[in-house]
Order: C-alpha cells, then sequence, then structure tokens
C-alpha cells in the first residue's frame, strides 16, 4: 500500500523518534518545566528571530487553538476566521464550547483579505445594535491554509496592518508550517511570521513529531496566565519534557525546514505527473497537499493500484476530487508507485 | 540523582517504547481507529471480563476527566467527589470550565463513604429549595486515592449500590489503578472495578506508557456520543495508533500489572527502610505512594544524598511530611542508594 | 413625538397594569409556584388545545432562547437557525456563551426551507468526516419571522417533518407570536403552532406585557429537568407571580389575539399609507414590522415631523431602508400624524 | 394569613408601583438607554458618594451575580465565598455554568474574615502546584448575609485592605443591602460600602421593587465591556425604563432607606416578642431576617393560626428553627396577628 492519504498516517521522523528513545530513562521534572522544553524554546526563538517571545508546547492543534482563542477572547468576543478555516469546521464546536462564536468571513482558496476583515470590523462598529452581537475580537488565519495555499508577504503585512489598527491579535495557525515556508514561490519566512503575527504555532504533529505544538507569542502582553489555560484546554502534557525533546529534534539541524522542503518538492512531483497527464489540479496549492480531479474511473484504478488516499466529494457526474498529501514519510519509491499506477491506466 | 518524585519523570517502559519504534514507520488511519487501537480495546476488554464494555483511548487524566464527568452530567448536575479528589483540587478548574461544580464529601485518608454519597443524596432531596442547588449527578472516586489508600471490596461494592439505587453513575479514576491493584492487601480485581462502576480509566501515563489512559465504559447506554466530546475537550490524538500501540504492549504478557507489582513491592520496601529505622508513615498507604513524617534535619541530609522527592508540607516545628512515588523506572540501586543515605544520618 | 421605533417602547396593556396593580398587596409563594402561574399555564394549555403541555413563564426572550436551546442541545450538537435569525445575529453570543454553535442556513425573507433542513443534516451524515463538525441538534426558527413574514402552513408541516424524521426537535420563537398569528393571508393557528412545534415560546414582551414569555413544551420528554436551567440562565424571577399574573390578564378574553389584531391592521394601514403614496416596501411582511425604502429627503421630513421609527441601513445613494412597527400603544392618532406627515412631503 | 415567608411575597411598594403606573404609556428606548435609567443613575451615585461610579441596572439576583463574576473573573480564576454564600448554595449552579469554580471559606453566622481571606491567598500562592488550582480572583460577600448578619465597619475594612493587598476585586452582594445598612448597631453607612469595595448591588427585589438590582462599579477599569455580558447572562430586560422607574422611585425622599429602616424595626419587634415569651434566636441578626429555635409545637400552633414563615430545619427532637422576615409589606397588624397566636400558645 502506497500512502498518501494525510501527514499524520505514520509515527515521528526518524531523528525526532531518536531523541525520544536516547532519553527515554532519564528523569526530570513534568509539565513542561524541564531543560528539554526550555532547550526547545531557545531554539525556537532564535529561529523565529525573536529573543523574548514566549513559547510553550502543547500537545495538539486542536486544543492549541481552544486553549489561546479561548484565552485572548473577553467573553463579548468572537473569532473571525475564513467560513472554510479549521477552527470554523472541523473543530467539533471546540471553539463554542468555549463559549466563543466563530465569525466567517468569505475565504478565496482558503485565504481571507485584509479589505474583509477591515470591512466586517467597520460594519459591526457602524451598527447601531452592535452591542447585541458578537464583537470581533481576534483574527485566525491558517498557513498554509487548509486549501494547501499560502499567503504572500504583502497580503500577510495588510493582514496584520488591519489587525493592528483595530487593536485585535493576529493569531497564525501553522499546523502545516513548513510545509507553507517551503511552498513553491512562497517570499514569507519564519522571521516575518513572527513579526506580522501577535502569536502563532509551529505544527509538530504534522512536521515529523508524533505529537505536539510549539506556540510562539510575540506580543508578550497577551496571556499572561497562560499555564493553568492550557491544562483546562486539553493541551498540557505531563510528561511535558516529550514536547521539548520532539522540538529541540526539530530545530535542530534546520530539521523542521527540511521536512518541509522534502515533502514539498514531492508533491508539486506528484502535482506534475497529474498535470503533464492531462489531469487539472482542483486547488491552486503550492504546498504538500495536492488536489485533483480525476475522473472516477481513474479513481477506482489507483485504488486497484494499492493507491491510497483522500476522496473530498463529486465534481460533476464523472469527476470527483481527491486530495493528495506528502509527509517526512513519503518516500520516492512511493512517487514511482503512483507515476506507475497512472501510466497503467487506460481511459 | 535519585528520583522518588513521581511516577511520571521518566519515559515510557522499554516495552512500551519497543512497541512504538517498530510500528514507528507504518501508516495508519488517525483519531483511534486504527487496528492498533482496536487490538489494545479488545486485550482490555479480556482483561476487564467484559465482552461488550466500550473502550477508548485518550491523550490525558484531566482531558480524560473532563470528557467524561461533562458528558454524563446534565448541565444542572454537579459530580460528587472526595474534597481531597483530584477533580476538587487540581484539574485548575476543568470541570467547573465545562460548567459543573464539583460537589465534596468528606474523606478518610482519600476515600469517600457510602453513608456519606447517601447522606448528601437524600438531603438534597428533601431540602425544599433542591431546585436552587445543584444536583448530584454522579460519583467520582479514585483508585488507588491521591493519598495512596484503596478501597476494599466490600466499600467499593457499598458505593456502587449506593450509586445505583440513587440512579447515578459511579465512575473511577483509576490514573494509578495497576497500583491500586497490587496494593497490599488489596482484595479488589480489575474485574471487580469493571463490575461495581459504571465507567472508569484505565490510567498509562503513570504506569509505564509516555502518555494515555484507556476509558472502559461498561454501562452501555452512557455516552452514546463521545467521539466529538473527546475531541472538544482536547483528548484526542491526530495519530491515534500511538495510544493503540502503548496500551496493546501494557495489555500483552500481564505487563501492566507487572509494572504496578514491581513498583508497590519498592514502596512497601522503602516504607520499611524508614519505619525500621523509626520514622513514621503520615498515611496508611498500601501503594507506590508513600507518605512519611520526617525529621527536617533528615530531610535536608537526604537531598544532600541527592535522593529527590516530593515536600507536601510542614508538620509541626521539626518535621514534614513528603513523598516518595516508585514507578516502572525505579531501580533496587534507586532503593539502595535511598537506604545507605538513611544509615548516614546522623540524629 | 410619534413612535413607530418598535413594538417595546411602551410599558404593559392597560389591563395587562390592572391585575399587576390589583394582586400588588397579595403575598404569594416565588419563583412561578403561585396560582396565577398556574392559572396562566392552563389558559395556555387551552388557547393551544394541549391539555398535557408544560407551560413555562420566562422573564425574557433571550433568557428563553438560552435556557431552551442548551437545555435540548447534547454538547456535541448545534442549533441550525436561518441565518438572519436573532440567534444568530443579535443574542450577543448567549447561545455560543452556553457552549453551542448556530448552524446557519440560508434564508428567504427572514424563512428557512424544508429542503434546505433536510440537505444540510443529510450532507452532515454523509460526510466522512462528521465526527468532527457540529452535529445538528434541533432546528430554530421564528414566527412571525426577523422581517415579519409567517411560514405558511405547508411550509411548517414541511418543516415539521424533515425534523421528525431526523428525530431533531422543532423550536419555535414566538416573540412576536400574536402578529404572526394575525397576520395577513395567514393560514396557521396556535394550534397547528402546538401541534407541529416540539416546543414553542409565546412572547409577551411585545405584546402587552412588562415582560415574560411563555414557553409551551409539547414533546414531553423533554426538558425534564427544566428549573434549574431557567435559573442558570437569568429566566427566573423572584416574584414569579408577575408572571403569571400577566399572562393570566393577555389570555383572559382573548386580549393576546386582540392586541396582534390591532396592531397588524394598523402596520398594514401605514403600508397602504406608503404605498398608495408611491412608495415601496423592502420586503414583503404582513405583520406589525414593515419595511420600506425611501428617499432620504422624506427620511428626513419624517423625522422633522417628528415621527421616530428605525433606520436599517442605505440601499444605493438616494435611498434608505426603514422600519416601522406598530404594538398595543400605537394609536390611530399616531397613523394620522403619520399620514399628515407624507402628506406634507415634496418631493 | 399573616405572611412573614420572605421579602418577596408580595409586588412592590406603593410608590414604586405608581412610578409604574404614571409611566406606562410613555415611550422610551429599549435596553436601559432611556431617561429614567440615567435619572435612577444619579441618584443612586449621589447616595452612594460617587459622582463618577458606574450604575447598571439589572434583572435579578442570580443574573447580576453571574453577570458581575464571570465579568471580573480570568479564565483560571474562581471566586473566594463563604461556604453558606448564596453563590455557593443557591444559584443553582450559575456561576459554574459560567466556567468558574466557587472557592469556599469558612462562615461565622454568615460572615468571612479577612485573616481567612489572607491565609487563603497566602497559603495558594505558596503551594508548589498552585498553577494546577483555581486561583482567587476575587472575593464575594454579602451584607447583610444570609443569616441576618452585618459586617462592621472594621470588618469591612479590613476585608478591603487584604483584597487589595492581593490586587483582586472585593463584590458586595447587597440583595438585602437597605435591612443591613438598618440593622440594630450597624456602623457602616452606604458611602462605605461604596468606597470599601470595588463593586456591589443594591438589591431592589427584595425591597420594595417588582424586580431590578442595581449594580454600583466605583472601580473604574473594572468591567468595561459590560453591556454584552448583561445579556448574555440573562440580565438585561428589553424594557428597561421598568428598572429605571423603579430605582428613581426608591432613591427619591429616601424611600429605599425608610423601607429598610421600618422592615427591620419590625423584625426587631418579632424577635422581642418571642424571646420575651422565653424563646431563643438561633442567630444573631439583626436585620430583617429572624430565625428562631421553636418547639415543634409551637410550630404547629403559629400554623394553626394562620401564620406563615418558613422552616430550616430540626434541632434535636423537638426544636426546630424557623425563619421570620419582614419587608416593605409587613403590618403591624401582622405582628399583632404573630403575638396573639403566640399569647394563645399552651406549653
Amino acid at each position: 500500500m502506497t500512502f498518501f492519504d494525510s501527514d499524520y498516517t505514520a509515527g515521528a521522523h526518524p531523528k525526532v523518534l531518536d531523541s525520544l528513545c536516547r532519553t527515554n530513562h532519564l528523569h526530570t521534572v513534568g509539565y513542561g518545566c524541564d531543560q528539554y522544553c526550555k532547550s526547545a524554546a531557545e531554539l525556537i526563538r532564535k529561529a523565529c528571530g525573536c529573543d523574548d517571545a514566549r513559547v510553550h508546547l502543547l500537545v495538539g492543534g486542536t486544543q492549541t487553538n481552544a486553549t489561546i482563542i479561548d484565552g485572548l477572547l473577553a467573553r463579548h468576543e468572537g473569532v473571525l476566521a475564513a467560513e472554510s478555516g479549521h477552527i470554523a469546521v472541523h473543530e467539533a464546536g471546540a471553539i463554542e464550547a468555549c463559549g466563543h462564536k466563530v465569525l466567517t468571513l468569505p475565504h478565496y482558496e482558503g485565504k481571507v483579505r485584509a479589505e474583509d476583515v477591515k470591512r466586517y470590523i467597520d460594519d459591526f462598529y457602524s451598527d447601531d445594535t452592535y452591542q447585541h452581537m458578537v464583537a470581533p475580537g481576534m483574527l485566525y488565519i491558517s498557513f498554509p491554509t487548509e486549501y494547501g495555499t499560502v499567503y504572500t508577504l504583502d497580503e500577510l503585512t495588510a493582514l496584520s496592518r488591519v489587525c493592528h489598527s483595530a487593536n485585535i491579535p493576529l493569531y497564525i495557525d501553522g499546523a502545516r508550517l513548513a510545509y507553507g515556508l517551503a511552498a513553491e514561490g512562497n517570499d514569507v519566512t519564519l522571521q516575518d511570521i513572527a513579526r506580522l503575527s501577535d502569536l502563532f504555532y509551529i505544527g509538530g504533529t504534522k512536521v515529523g513529531a508524533l505529537f505536539g505544538e510549539a506556540v510562539v507569542i510575540t506580543s508578550n502582553t497577551l496571556l499572561p496566565h497562560l499555564f493553568p489555560l492550557i491544562k483546562q484546554h486539553g493541551a498540557l502534557l505531563a510528561k511535558g519534557r516529550l514536547l521539548g525533546v520532539q522540538f529541540e529534534a526539530l530545530f535542530t539541524d534546520n530539521l523542521y525546514m527540511e521536512i518541509g522542503k522534502k515533502a514539498v518538492a514531492q508533491a508539486l512531483t506528484i502535482r506534475d505527473t497529474f498535470t503533464s497527464a492531462g489531469f487539472s489540479t482542483a486547488v491552486n496549492s503550492t504546498t504538500n497537499q495536492q488536489f485533483f480531479s480525476l475522473p472516477n474511473t481513474l479513481i477506482d484504478h489507483l485504488k486497484h493500484c494499492n493507491i491510497s488516499f483522500e476522496y473530498w466529494g463529486p465534481r460533476g457526474a464523472e469527476q470527483s476530487v481527491v486530495r493528495f498529501v506528502t509527509g517526512w514519510a513519503t518516500t520516492n519509491e512511493d512517487l514511482e508507485c503512483l507515476a506507475d499506477a497512472l501510466k497503467s491506466y487506460k481511459r
């Protein structure tokens, strides 16, 4: 079987796993107060170019989003997000379970536009009944988006400006950050992310860790009492050093970025394989997730060839949209299997 | 340094870690729907003697308590617990953050009594203003308790009866279940736990896993829609198979119980070392946590000898209560270090 | 000043106020357990044709919506509503504050369509990731809607069928129920409302009471423990009999329906006044709220004539949408003032 | 029937009701933005000696407590209160439903002691695990307490100092404030309450209003976005002017204080009636609630004489504790009825 279903179907990158094994027998204090978490935080601060950012290592993405969003918002505020955003669609109501409305904006292949954010905020405060509605208290975006697209530096700068003139924080969900930074044509650096947002997270689960996300808070007045919130929202690990050990490995010798580069290169190869065979992409993704509109007969054929990938939905009667994802565990043999399977398809 | 601080200061038992390494490169579906989770569930069902119990593997203890308690209680209900219970003291308000009051009962070395539970419920419903108060909707106990004590089979049976005649579920927090089952003089089996409670969890984090707790639901009408609740409460892992792999290892060849037995035997050795040297226990614990009242000069001496343990609080001017905990990583050399350190103490 | 701003700008209908004055010195038990609440409930049951419905009298509309929706939904569920629905827009996040997402449907002048509800539910359960999303747990509609429109009997029957085949309750917000029942061309009776929904509320605040809404629960298995929920959600009044006294008055001698009829007739007169003068309605409302697109110069002129009404928003450069509302306190003199003001307008 | 059950069994004081009737036909804007609310706020500010206090008029006591406490606390904080405090016992879990734990302190006839508050806070922050517990974020007290007792000026000053040195707000529940200010031997003025607390509320429901509580915020940085919180917590009234009209009446010609004085004098007469007949008080209350330990035979006899009061619980086999409460509606004839009934009792 060859797997392109997702970037969280395999375990940890070998270097990450090695670190876990090498440190397994050591005793440390719990809950993230150990030397590995400190060291990981220091490495992350350096990579971000933010000497005084606070870094917290949390268990997973849903937990991180719930902790951060609930921590940032006042009771009367909601979070602005693309209507396709993960928190708007796929958090099982975890944001609302904390008491907050997700205020949705139109999306353009997963991205929101600064002018839409500005208009939402302006319209809100110019409505006479605004006190009876949910105030926009922060902006959530993802980099890359759920559609595999990335914001340009100009777009990100514009969003940052709109947020800061409205005095609301900009939070970036970086569940797949490495793949965004390695995206074809991307002009945004990790330092830009750190500089333009108020806080963001660097995804580990989908980029070579067993689990774990690193929250980086650059606006230092935000979230003064984060620890108990982390615990309340299920984002705390008793053996917290497991997160430190993993992120230390990921931020040593540029491993995190290398994983991103390799997987994106492989994803673009997949894209070329399909497009040069005459099939078309469904979204202009430049990252490790590629979406295609394929004939249903081809989809059946690929499955027959033991190629596993994700079905997204029908497009007309004879085609469907599917998703192919690469990750640290994707091999060049996997790509060849796919290419071979495609060659053997008779239209 | 010799560590007796807690049972979650080291990584995973070598057999658990081996399983994680051996399966690391495999691809599986996410969120606990893989074959390892299924296999672990099957092994746990067998160990519990409950062929039709539902088993869910969750990330950690706080997450499990929040998910289960919030899932079981109606909006107007609270959870009965010992005033020393983990959910009453050390969950950072995670239960209240879900909207529920913890209704506290007196404790006797960490245990609650069936007659106190009955009286609470009877008094509640005989109060004319009960509709203005929080109804007791379930009972939470821990086995073993936060004081290292265990319920006898008679005590557990009595609690089960009181709950069932009041028609409220009995939930057992088994964060350290293996150590309770291996307790000196214990007459309760895992099957008894399964039979007498409506649901409980088998702790992995403190018994040889990197992390993870196995919820076992024996009352099958409870919690019909658990999956989204698991996600909402931060208890879901994307790479869910990590939980399956670990619990499969723990429930193969009786490993879970063996870890418990070894650690309890070591803890009782520590107890004997102290008591035969003339020091007294602070609690009648029969499990892997031992509490002593020691002279402050001895405490200083042990620290000087690089023995690490937990300080609980002063007892009078010259003594303090301390906690020593054993776990899978405790070695006999650790015990000898402690014994040597104690011998070299000059009163 | 002549007021058409809303139906809650004046106090109580004189008969309601008389009842409050007449009973003011009497002593009764609190919290709605008195004879007036019982008598009001009985009158309401009769009017609804539901001998065994449960009737609860709550303080206000937001409180009622929060209590009922939070009480009906399981933790993993959200409430389906028109994207223009009051709970989706104007409850200040009170529904999300209880932990629930409002799942929005397209609206057609405030109304939702049975086929859209069905499609939402079908699509939800046929999505492979549905467990990661918020399940549709009930349908909220308002009668009349926020746009002053009413469902036909056929439409309401279709919605009821869709809900019941999906096994989710249908809840009707009747904040302005009397005006809906009195709507021009309406073919739905109070008995139909009771028969086709699972529960609904009869609005008092906007129909002649000082405050108060009567919840009628016809599906008797729903909301078994409502009292503490009413208190938790701020919907309980210590001097609960004030609600009973008012609803007793409203449901004596058909007063509730008479208030509706009078105000709707007046609103339709206003509509005719504008349309026969050549101005157009902005919505096809048949109830006590009328929306017009008027030249901005006319709007200024009316204000100059001391006519007060609500501004809704611009329509193009020279026109705006405005709302005129009638209620128990609207007099025929008010209508004449408006007609005179309109006559004196020079285009 | 002669009623001493509670101070909320009758309607409004005649002057309050007159104001409601006199203003009933007027039109005003909704939600508390009208001239009556403004005028009431101004009168209250003057009475409190706080020219720049913010005053908000809310529907009821539970709603007020939930709004204020939820608004003041951060997510990781709880509210300190006497274990007998209303929010700890009789709010149906409304505080926990907002996500906050009530942290209980020992009580002395309903009062908490400054040294206990200080010790709680000191102990909390000196505990190594404090980040895993709920932080004390504010202090809630009631004046008078649920036992009818009042704090002395010294006690209140000490509590204020402890709170302010710990940097947590002091909030006073004044549901029965008038009766506390009129208490026998009381040395605390309304101005003291305003000066020593950060915010408090002046109860209307139990002191002559149909309903309504006036929140007075003297620490002006607190609760900057209160309006939507008021709505979220069910404390907002559409016809908000009803609250303004009532509090305007209560704060005109000293009515609020007069109601308190009269009722307290009557309560003390009741106390004297019982004690001079040889019966004893159960609590040293100096306000409008009086608690007695009476023989069960006397209790039966009084009921026989159509005297209505509240049963609190048994005291031994032959006696029970009962509560007698006076209010604006208590008449001197009521007191005579009681005295006569007592005289006719044969031991």
